[in-house]
């Protein structure tokens, strides 16, 4: 049985790859750019974290969706893929209705019955957050949306995690965090979240700092939490 | 004709990329893995550097080497190579001794004969420094080694760059910074050094902050600079 401490009272999930398929947009790339569609939404992915890192870094923040429509200018530029204003706004208006993940609703039920508040925790702003989730007609499953937006930092700066910890009102132990991005996983664990890695895909582990748990999609993250509620 | 305060001083090297070749270790792995020495050089590579960004952000520093280490081991996993000890000790061994680019030294030589002072500022080590530059007899180029170890942040961070104005004792935008990659000239530019972008493979620009040059080799760079010295 699991001490009052260590038993969950809640849980965040990261947004984009966990609740939301990022590579989704794909399909449409692929149709826009015959033979470019994986490596349009890979580079795209790839640049877009890689801009709020060094933006972190530097102390020179620019919202999620800066960074989005950066990346996408980087991968237009670098794939010489001529991009028409059209086909960008196209691809930029899939971003902000990304395809959430099949089991998503059945397990924020479930882990909703076991009577944990719920949040998302994400780099996206406010704005980008409200659509997405609106568009999956998932809001009424959430407590709180949390943004790193009101802190100006992007995830895995510690000050980001700390809005989970400020919004649930208990210890960032008490907290499963949930995402399906390696690098992400090994912040939380860091700042320390209870954490359960949903990787979704079987990408090898980070060497940096395991998770406490892992799993293929969120049904696995429900089993666990099962053990850990009071 | 600059103004006393736009002329240069002194120039800053990044080291890895800018003056030895990253991707040298690529012939060595291609030969211990064959057909997979591309890909395990910039799968190194890639992880090394995200390593570096993480641990900064997270406030988790670990020196250049330990992160060189474990992004080899994330590669051994990632690619399934199943790597001996020996295999990985041939492989950390070589990027000990990069290779120099060619033109290193002749422009070394040029920029010293105009009165500037010159240093390397790197991500790495000192003992990664000084055994890579001693390996290609080049330590006598240099004014100063100065290795962000000292401030436990890695590049993009400003207290990393702020190193090369302590040493050299003037302003940031009297030091011509040079490096090979995109990420770390934008996070110089917005650091306010002078700028030169090495951009020996023809990378297409970060979508962050042009650099104030750019060129493709050191001989580039001198040219750059002999317009700018006192």
């Amino acid at each position: 049985m699991a001490s009052e401490e260590q038993r969950l009272q809640a849980v965040a999930f990261d947004a984009y790859g966990t609740l939301f398929d990022v590579f989704s947009i794909g399909a449409l790339a692929e149709d826009l750019f015959p033979g470019k569609g994986k490596i349009i939404a890979q580079v795209w992915r790839d640049k877009q974290i890689e801009y709020t890192r060094l933006r972190t870094l530097c102390g020179r923040y620019e919202n999620f969706w800066q960074c989005t429509q950066d990346a996408l200018r980087f991968v237009d530029r670098a794939l010489q893929l001529d991009m028409s204003s059209a086909q960008r706004d196209d691809l930029l208006d899939a971003y902000r209705r990304l395809k959430p993940f099949n089991e998503n609703v059945r397990a924020l039920e479930r882990l909703r019955a076991m009577g944990l508040k719920l949040a998302i925790l994400s780099n996206g702003n406010l704005d980008m957050l409200e659509t997405v989730v609106g568009a999956a007609a998932m809001t009424s499953h959430f407590d709180y949306l949390l943004s790193v937006d009101s802190v100006r930092k992007f995830k895995t700066a510690p000050e980001a995690y700390q809005l989970a910890p400020d919004a649930f009102g208990c210890s960032a132990r008490q907290i499963l965090f949930a995402s399906s991005n390696g690098w992400d996983i090994a912040g939380a664990t860091w700042f320390g979240f209870t954490t359960f890695w949903v990787n979704r895909s079987a990408q090898p582990a980070e060497e940096l700092i395991p998770p406490h748990a892992e799993g293929r999609s969120l049904d696995d993250l429900v089993r666990f939490a099962a053990n850990r509620v009071p």
